[in-house]
This record gives structure tokens, sequence and C-alpha cells, in this order.
């Protein structure tokens, strides 16, 4: 075998070892008997312990000082420079670290579960305590002299994205939103429709089915907090919920829709690849609030989603149900917030999940320092941790730095669709015929197939021919205003 | 650490890569949309890849040969012993051939299903030739001069039976149950018997609860082909499968629930080690047999298996049900035979692998050869393949060298059956009230507790103070004839 190849195969292996550890997270979600919780921890564990093994072995760090000096032919260029930015990273995580933080994260997702289920977070706290010092353990593994632990968190999620650069488009986020928020809440306020899950999951099954989720190559199913887990470019798996006194489910399986064909978008050629994955975090979430806000959220939309729930015996019509999908109201969940509050959860999350891994916010203080950010942010009480501090499973699963890609992805989306629409014209017509194939294909080629080729700026400026920015999103919320 | 720790996280991280193992295998059969299986023979290829190099390694014989040096308290002298075992037989066998075998057996499920389901044996044959050539190459890795390839396979499954021994007690059994089956065909005839499959699930459900199944830590779930998963002592997966015509269903699930509960009542002390799996296939087989052939069919369980209908809308007597569930008549399915045939099709099966391995019989001559054999042993005409050798999955899966257990599972689960009615009492008035307790007890006492502690000849002798016998399966099909 030439360097090359091998440097390749042990890509592919570290691909499907991360695909293997995808199912074990999905079944553990999805499938498992509660009581696997402890089994299931050690299989993650030494699953990680492996992947990390071979991650950061002194053989690829031989095989990239032969092929940096090379003249490589694409793909293989990215593949050896993210190797070794990748590699560079891993190799400063002790290996016991790494299937601590493993073990961690499965017990504390379990821990998580059960103290939301009884609003309990004493019982959740020793899980959170340990999350938070494992993580601040972990960032000092990857910190330079002076840089916070933090933003290498964040790093993680989106790499070369900075905490300052967070402050900035999240302070100008956090002035110009609440004007837009209080305009909104008269003009387009939040409506109660309660649909019966029975008639939801139908309409969301013909609606998925529309734009092109097929039982050959998806799996759609139900799990305590929706999200999508890909184990290969045709084995694609989004969960929803369902509750009979919303309609969340629709704006929640078309998001997970987001992400979901993201994933099966990437350059076949970058299959079982180190390049082979979506870039980042905020575009990852671009994706999914492309499809939930510009879509899903679309009068336009409406119309095909009116009609599926009215085939599924729920007739309704699209006024009606448009309204009630972009009604503006603050409350207390961030999964079911409207388009407008929706950043303001965020901003929340990032100051305390900030002044976690700091030191300056105790765990045991958490749920007051909750109760205090939403009075100030969003103007709401806040009754019980389960919905409070309780209501996200990313600080039980181990995921500090993840929350800011939220809101970025709402700015970023926003900035994608008025290119669309600049570049294709209105989507109006094609949506209220459930047309979306010249999305997806636009998706494609500017967003999806170049893989983890290019980073969050450089491809957003590719995509739009600007940077990043808050003013499409701005723009998007007062259309809705 | 010391070597004893070293040695013992070794044999945690194999058990921990097997349950994952199973996982991927699950998903694959239970879960997985089909477009997935690509993916998914390149992720067990990598696990198995990895597993092996861990299995292999040098550093085990070095803890070896310093431990068995020491007077060590069990289960650690078992653990050292096992693992000489295990490590001898798997360092044989080349790192890629073990990745090799595992995406073939992937993908030979692939094609085996699709080959099923449009009955077309010459669309198998390709996978099928590699998987007997992998067999083949596999059992030369671990032959001694002058011994069978296939005595090998045999031992990965049943150590220390020997294909002689086979032929031996299989040709007890091939001259004294004809005579019998030819008795029961008259005596018990073959009833047909319609359930809904509503009503069938439903009975499913409620009697595996009665006997412990309960969802904190088991799952029931359908697969072509039922199996059962245990990916810890708290996470067991049993499957099984309906269809409108027939109960195979009611039998089915309580085999399934036999191999579960071997797997449960292992002692926890062996957990996450060496020991800590059921030591045979065929022992693994007796205890499905045991809960298949002398609970679900007796008389008296029948009682609880009728009411279990007649709760789920579906009225029936008891003695019309049993009488249903013992009725013989050669038929083409090994899966649902009466239980007097059913050696048969182990034996026809055993012929033809053998065969296959040896190389006295090609794989295109398969369809004429399974045709003959039907004829010979059960005087049958084979119209189909689907109906014929495309029936089992275990030659898609690569599994050669399993079949007899089927058939010694039958052989020891009437020899431990006597033996607990001797010791217990007639569990007739238990089982007629569906109390298992005492079963489940013993069972535990006697065979399950010792995990792989005990090989099956010498755990038979244990449990019923005799060795391997034909003669208690023939009083049992006595009593049916």
């Amino acid at each position: 075998m030439t360097t090359l190849e091998k440097l390749r195969e042990r890509m592919a292996e570290l691909a499907d070892l991360a695909a293997l550890e995808m199912l074990a997270d999905w079944d553990q979600l999805v499938m498992m008997p509660s009581e696997g919780a402890p089994g299931r921890a050690h299989q993650l564990g030494a699953l990680a312990r492996l992947a990390h093994e071979r991650a950061v072995g002194e053989e690829i760090g031989e095989w990239l000082a032969e092929l940096e000096g090379e003249d490589l032919e694409e793909p293989n260029g990215d593949i050896v420079r993210l190797a070794r930015r990748d590699w560079e990273r891993a190799r400063r995580v002790p290996a016991e670290l790494a299937a601590e933080l493993s073990r961690a994260h499965a017990e504390g997702q379990e821990s998580w579960q059960r103290a939301r289920a009884s609003d309990d977070f004493a019982a959740f706290a020793p899980a959170l305590r340990r999350n938070v010092e494992l993580a601040r353990t972990y960032a000092q593994c990857l910190t330079e002299e002076g840089a916070s632990p933090y933003e290498e968190l964040l790093n993680d999620y989106d790499f070369g994205l900075g905490t300052d650069e967070l402050r900035r488009l999240f302070g100008e986020l956090a002035v110009a939103l609440p004007p837009l928020v209080a305009e909104a809440r008269v003009r387009s306020p939040r409506r109660e429709l309660a649909v019966p899950v029975a008639a939801q999951q139908t309409a969301v099954a013909a609606t998925l089915r529309r734009i092109g989720v097929e039982p050959g190559s998806w799996r759609v199913d139900v799990s305590a907090h929706p999200f999508t887990t890909w184990l290969g470019r045709r084995d694609t798996r989004l969960t929803t919920r369902y509750s009979d006194g919303d309609v969340e489910s629709l704006l929640s399986s078309l998001h997970e829709y987001g992400h979901a064909l993201y994933e099966r978008q990437v350059d076949p050629a970058l299959e079982r690849t180190n390049v082979g994955f979506g870039t980042s975090m905020s575009i990852h979430e671009s994706q999914s609030k492309l499809w939930e806000n510009h879509v899903a959220r679309s009068p336009a939309f409406a119309e095909v989603l009116a009609g599926e729930l009215g085939a599924a015996g729920f007739p309704i019509g699209a006024a009606e149900l448009h309204a009630t999908l972009v009604g503006v109201e603050p409350t207390l969940i961030r999964v079911s917030a409207d388009p407008l509050t929706y950043p303001l959860h965020i901003i929340l999350r990032f100051e305390l999940e900030l002044a976690l891994i700091d030191g300056e916010l105790a765990v045991e203080d958490l749920p007051a320092a909750w109760g205090d950010g939403m009075r100030r942010l969003l103007g709401l009480e806040v009754p019980s941790d389960a919905l409070g501090c309780l209501q996200d499973i990313h600080w039980a699963a181990g995921s500090f730095g993840y929350f800011p890609s939220y809101a970025l992805g709402c700015l970023i989306a926003a900035q994608l669709w008025e290119t669309i629409e600049t570049e294709l014209g209105s989507r109006e017509e094609h949506l209220r015929r459930g047309e979306v194939g010249p999305i997806q294909l636009w998706l494609a080629e500017r967003v999806h197939r170049h893989g983890r080729r290019l980073d969050t700026r450089p491809l957003v400026e590719q995509a739009t021919g600007r940077g990043l920015e808050v003013e499409p999103f701005l723009r998007y919320a007062g259309s809705l205003a």
C-alpha cells in the first residue's frame, strides 16, 4: 500500500467507528431498554477508547509528514489537511480521558432522563458537575497558553469561530430582536392548535415522503428529544416527537430533515473519508433551520401541510395553520419556541455554559441563574426545572459549546434563503405545490457536496458572496412582525 | 495494574466489542433500512478487525504465561484457562481474514434476503460460494495435521464435540425416529389452526410477561428469522414472527425466551469476562428447546396459552391448541417442523454442510442435493428453493457447524427435563397455572450460572449425572406418538 492508501484506509476505519458510535447512541435513545444503560456506557467507552487510539497513532504523523510534501489531487489534499488538524487536536487528549468522557456522557443522559421525568434537578446535578469538570479538563488539553477553555469547546463544533465573534453577533441580536418580538406578539400572536397525534403522524409521514423520505434508506422514529443520525449515505434516521396539544412535529420533522439532507448530499467521492461529513454544527443547523423557518413556516408550504392534515382527517385552513406555525409569544421551551424568540433561548444557554466552563457559575446555582436569565431575556418566570434547565439533553451528553450553533444556524439559514430567492426567484409558487427539487439541488451544489472541504466562514462566503451577517435574519423576523 | 487486572480489562473490552457487534447485527436484521447494508458491512468489518487485533496481541500470551503459574481464586482460574484456549485459536486467524469473513457474512445475509424473497437460488449462489470458501480457509488456519476442517468449525460452537460423535448420535436417531414419526402421524396428526396475527401478538406478549419479560430490560421485535440478542444481562432482545396461517409465534417466542433466560442467569460475577456467556450452542439450544418442547408443547401449559388467546379474542380449547402444537407431519420448513421430524431436518443440514466444507458437494448442486435429502429423510418433494435450501439464514451468515447444535439441543433438553421432573416432581400442576419459577431456579443453579466454566459434556454430566444420550428424547417422542 502507498502512504496515501494507508492514510485513507485509516480514515475509512475511523468513519466506520464513528458510524458504530452513532448507532449505539441512536439505539440508546430510541430502542434500548432502560436497564441496558450501564452496559451501554461500557460499550461506548470501549469504542471511544479504541477510536481515539486509532486516531492518534504516531504512524499518522509519519504518513502526514510524507504526504504534505506531495502535490495531491483532490480530495486527497483536503484529506491530508484535515487529517493533520484532527490528529493534532486528538493526540492532545489522553485515551483514558476520552473513554471517561464517553462513559460520563452515556450515564449523564440516563440520569437526565430520570431527573427530567421527576422534575428533580438535584438528582441530575452530580452527573452535570462531572460533565462540566470533564469538559474543562478536556478543553485544557487543547488550549494554548492564555486561550479560553470555552473557545476550544466551540472549535469542536465550529472550527475557526471565536467567543468574541459570538458576543458581537449575539449582542446585535439581543438589541434588535426584542422590539421585533414586541411588535410580532401583537400582529402575529401565538395560537393554540391541538391536533390529534394520529393525524400528525400521518401528515408528517406523507409530507416527508413528498420530499424524498422513503423506507429503503430512511427511518423515522420517536424519541424524547428529536435528533438525526446518519450511519452512511443510505441509512438516515430521523426522530421526532408527538403531543396532542400542539403541531410541533410538523416543524421538528422538517427541521431534522434539513440535517439529514445535508449528510445525504455530500459528494459520494468523499464517503468514508475524514472530509465526507457536514463541516460544522452551525452550517448543519442552518440546514435544519432553512427547512423549518423558510419552508415549513412559509405561507405557501402551509398549503401542503394543511392538505396533508386534511387528508389525515383533520381539516384546517392553510392560513390558520400558517398563523399557528409563526405565532410569536415568549415561552419556556426552546424546541417549541417561535422563530423570533428562539435565538434569545440560545443566548441564555451561551451565557450560562460559558459561565459554567469558566467556573463563574456553580452547578447548584444553575436553576436560579436560569430563572434570572429567562426573566431578563424573555420576561418569563420559570415554574419548574423540567420546564427550565432540565429541558435539553445537550449538557447531559457533555455537549458544551454546541448551543451557539442553533442561533448561528438561524442567521445563516436566512442568509442562504435570501441568496436562493435572489438566484432562483421567489419560491412561493413552487412551495405551494410542494416542489422542493430546485432547493435541494441548489443546496447540494452550494453547501452540501463540499462536506468538510470548507469551514463555516469560507462556506458562507462562497455560497452567499458575503460574510456572516445578522441583517437577513432581522429582515425575516421583520416579515413576521 | 497487576497482570491479572490487565487480562481482565482486556477480556472486558472484548466483551464490550462483542456486544457492539451483536447490536450492529440485531439492528441490521430488525431496524436498518435495506440500503444501509453496504455501509453496515464496512462497519462490521472494522469492528471485527479491531476485536481480532485486541484478541490476539502478544501481550496476552505474556500475561497468560505469568498467570498460569499462580494459584488463582475463582473465577480467575477459569478466566485464564479460557483466555488461553481462545487466544491460541484466535491468533491462528489473520486479521484480514477475520475482517473479510465479517464483510462476507453481512453481504451474504443481504443477498440471501433478496434471493429468498424472489426464490432465486442463483442470485445467492455467489455469496454462498464465497462463504464456503472462506469457512474452509478459516478452518484450515485452525486444523492440526490430519484433522477435518469441519470439526474445527464445530469446535467454534461446541468445544470438545467431534464429527464422529455426531455421526453416532444422529445415526441412532435416524434409525429410531422414523417408526415413531410413522406412528405419530396417525395418532397425533398435524392440524391447521389459523389465528389472526393481532391475537397472536397479544397472547405472546401476555405469556412472555407472565414469565418475566418486562420492558425495563427486554425488547420483543419482529424479524424474518426469529433470533435472540443479549447486549448485557439487562438488555435482552428477542424476535419472533407472525403469520395469520399458523400459531408458530407461540412456540418460537418461548424458544427464544429459553436462549434469553440462559444469558440472563449467568453468575453476575462473570459479567464482562470471557466466562460470562452461554458455554456452547448445543447447551444454548437445549435451553430454547426445553421451553419450546417441554413447556410450550405440554398439555398443561396449553391451558395458559389457550387462556391468553381467549383473552386476546380468539377462544380455543386447551386440548385443541395442544393437539395443534404437537401434531406430527413431515413438512418442508425446519423452524415450523413438529418436534419429532425436527431432528431429521438437522441431520439433512449436517450432511450437506459437511459435504460442502469437505468439497464433496458444489454450491450449484445444493438445491438438487437438498431435494434428494428431503426425499430420503422425510419423504417429501421440494417445490422451490425458498421452501428448500434458501429457508435458513445460517449459511448466508457463514455459520457452518452450527446446525448440529439444534438436534443436540433437543436431546439435551429432554435429558434435562427428565432430571427436573425426577428431582422436583411432575411439573404438570405448576405449568397448568403458568408457574415456572422453580424451573427457572433449577436451570439457573444447574446450567445457567456456570457460564463457560463447564463445556457441553461436563455440564450435561454435572446437571443430569449421565453422559449425552438419545433415550430421553426418544421417550419424549414416544409420549407424543
